[in-house]
């Protein structure tokens, strides 16, 4: 770790401000707080009943109802953004995420990050910067740790390419690194009436494919209010003024809330998937706009044991979201690779389930 | 009580699925906070005294603020939506309604119904199906309980008819019945300059017409917040690309949520009915869709003494919602019988406030 | 004071209804919780870190994360517009506007106005009144003081004018009356880091301006919750069916949205700028409606030691708020005194930075 700085400025990092190895503690302390929870549940609507009611998670061994696990994610990486993505053209890819420990209403999280790889484009105009950042509670404990790679604008064409450096990334996190952020459950306490599904770990085959049926239209105060309830400053998702003169004429809605819409809709035949324990991987596919209307589908990549844990199993779950398409036939790449042209992500995970 | 079943399936229950004196543990228990509370009060902008200071609360009796008898209401019945009427043609009415506890910030709620009569319709398509719903803190006092019943549609229409059973609902939840939610009011503690008006109950008379004069328009956005905050997840409030191929080619918005903006709009004038202890019955008389601008008007059909109770009289109130249209000349319904067009709500309830 | 009274009538007070020395104690007291704060988060995305992390403000010796200010404005000036200004033409002005007390989340507010000014314009159809509107918590102590004027409706044009009493205010609070809601501050343990910023109150200088950079774009939902969040009640911000009747066909959006927007926006670049201590005044130049994108600059006024206190200094900032327009070249007043089209706010303020 070369460095600790913070350039934290209103124009954020251009490609050539990286260095490898540099670590940077990002601003904006976040206490979470039940409020927070409640802003979020009514953006999202999730279902899971651990999140959803302190009675329900006690019974089961937690001290009280944790936060949803994404709401964490979007908290950390919004404070990653005004040091790494101000300047992103694209946000590329996310590999070996995981939650290491449950945060509890009246947590604060802080986020930093290290600079773990540099690649500049053959075209010099931009490079990808591979950063590997992290989440914290108040009291130091590392709740959330993963890499994300972006592709960043040079400030100055002109400037020196760095050497380059590529990372090695796993393509999906092992099973035995599951379950730190979630206390051993106490399965004859789980009730799954009031968790809304009979269906436990055992239930489950890979190779399954699940329609999650309903759908949900954005809208545009919806995307931004959950934008900013993470702090995250990315400019193209609330400035109608510039974006309308832009690429797309609309304001690119954050890629996280398509994560936390197909999350959300997920609960519908994945209702005892209470934990998103890690994630191996995902694409932003397609960018997805207000007025779109987005469904999702999972498969099961593979049900696995988690390594000294007899009270959950994991299953491995890749999610695909679509906008205005109904998944009812699974859409998926086609046989020349492409994506259905309704996919907007690509989302690949583990859950954890009460065996 | 024949069975303790939860359906919960993401296809929802058919009206064949029902059986007379079924019982139904609804899913997803919801610990309700002042996170909720506060989305409540941004979407819906109640201005009651009791509800929205620890402080008035306290000095005429309760603990501290309760939770908005309304936000109860559309918690329990959300939980109720995905056995009861994710396949609902119409919500039809409700009856015998009454808060029978004051929930707090804290509290956890769970829901349980009971199928208390069937009615098959003639056309053999659809029928209807009444449910007793019953709401429940986590120490397992009843908070609620009312009556609904919907038209649900049949999965597949040779199935066979039940016994036609329909239960006898009373037109009005008596006055002895209410005021179990609310503690002994000190009434020379209630201050009406911070509540907002001098009016108690003794100024009230029945027959007397109240306009409620300001009017609220609904966003998308808000009417989609409301109902997740509840995590009611009938689609059509929420799925503009499967709505705009129906027959209104738009979201449908909650009825409960122009129940919420009525009662809201309902302070000017009845600024110290401080609390809805019943409902008698509604009627949700047209739909409501985003860009509609909803008014409000109010009958007193009654006032009451409350059997046991010096400290508070009851109010029967009929608030009328409509939408763009003002109600300064209180729109009803016509000599034919049939309502005003721009009636989109007839609500009958009881009201309890300091004498 | 001669009277202690409160219209709070649904049709609010007309000019003549207003009394010099009259009192005024507002309706609604309020509690304002961590779900407010999350609310007003959402909504405005503020990145201050005093006011985002219990931890960061306990370290510098908080005891823990206060209100943001201007959460405390809003609530504060919501509770009078019943009694003021429901039927005000203009929102003229502030004067004298001190944060007296820091409000934290639990803590309850009630607001009471004495009119200080009054005179009637010469056309006989509206007048000014001047009021003196202050904010206390629940232990009575002021956290809030402001003067306001606003032009009023008469209810009946022939009505006699009042005696005209134009009250001798301030051009700006003096740097002696600031702080008093700011703790003493422990510098060393101000991490400039986690604040997003090294510049202190030493970095800044009189005459500086400061593009704020980013835009935001407002949409309907969005400024109602706002302002019902605040229970402020003022119509023409919610009914679009009159609005739509009305001078502008629009939804008006409160102009304390613009405020809260700006007091955002200015993170960038004024990022240890953690406290609005004072409002020297402020005028609400042009209108803004949903779907204006709002952007803002600042220029330094003035910076002062704050008499007494070593550990904080204080910034007299003049932020301008623009609609559609970016601020790199600071539209200002044009030659002809008038102002650009494009600014909708000019607020005159007292931040304190840790020196």
């Amino acid at each position: 770790m070369s460095e600790q700085t913070s350039a934290m400025s209103e124009q954020g990092n251009f490609f050539e401000d990286f260095r490898l190895g540099q670590t940077i503690r990002h601003a904006t302390p976040r206490t979470v707080t039940l409020g927070d929870v409640a802003t979020y549940n009514a953006l999202f609507g999730a279902r899971f009943a651990v999140q959803s009611a302190d009675t329900f998670a006690q019974a089961i061994g937690y001290p009280r109802s944790p936060i949803d696990d994404l709401l964490v994610f979007h908290i950390v990486f919004g404070k990653t953004v005004p040091d790494i993505s101000l300047n992103a053209v694209a946000n590329l890819g996310y590999a070996n995420c995981r939650f290491l420990k449950a945060v509890y209403p009246g947590d604060t999280l802080t986020a930093a990050s290290e600079v773990i790889g540099l690649k500049q484009n053959s075209n010099g105009k931009t490079g990808i910067v591979y950063v590997r950042s992290r989440g914290f509670n108040q009291a130091g404990d590392e709740v959330l740790d993963y890499v994300r790679w972006v592709m960043v604008r040079k400030r100055d064409e002109s400037a020196k390419a760095p050497a380059e450096s590529v990372p090695d990334l796993p393509r999906q996190v092992d099973a035995s690194a599951l379950g730190a952020a979630c206390p051993k459950i106490d399965g004859k306490s789980y009730d799954t009436t009031l968790a809304g599904s009979a269906r436990k770990f055992a239930d489950y085959k890979a190779g399954e494919k699940i329609d999650h049926v309903a759908g949900v239209t954005v809208e545009e105060a919806e995307h931004m209010m959950a934008t900013r309830l993470y702090q995250n400053t990315a400019r193209l998702h609330f400035d109608q003024f510039n974006a309308g003169k832009g690429r797309f004429g609309k304001r690119l809605i954050y890629g996280g809330h398509a994560i936390s819409l197909a999350r959300a809709l997920s609960f519908n035949r994945l209702e005892n998937a209470f934990h998103v324990a890690a994630i191996n991987g995902g694409r932003h596919v397609n960018p997805l706009f207000a007025g779109g209307t987005v469904f999702a589908w999972s498969e099961i990549l593979a049900c696995a044991d988690v390594p000294g844990r007899s009270d959950i199993g994991a299953l491995r779950v890749r999610t695909l979201a679509t906008k205005d398409r109904p998944c009812a036939d699974f859409p998926d790449r086609k046989n020349d690779g492409e994506y259905d042209e309704a996919v907007i992500l690509d989302l690949d995970y583990w859950v954890v389930l009460p065996r």
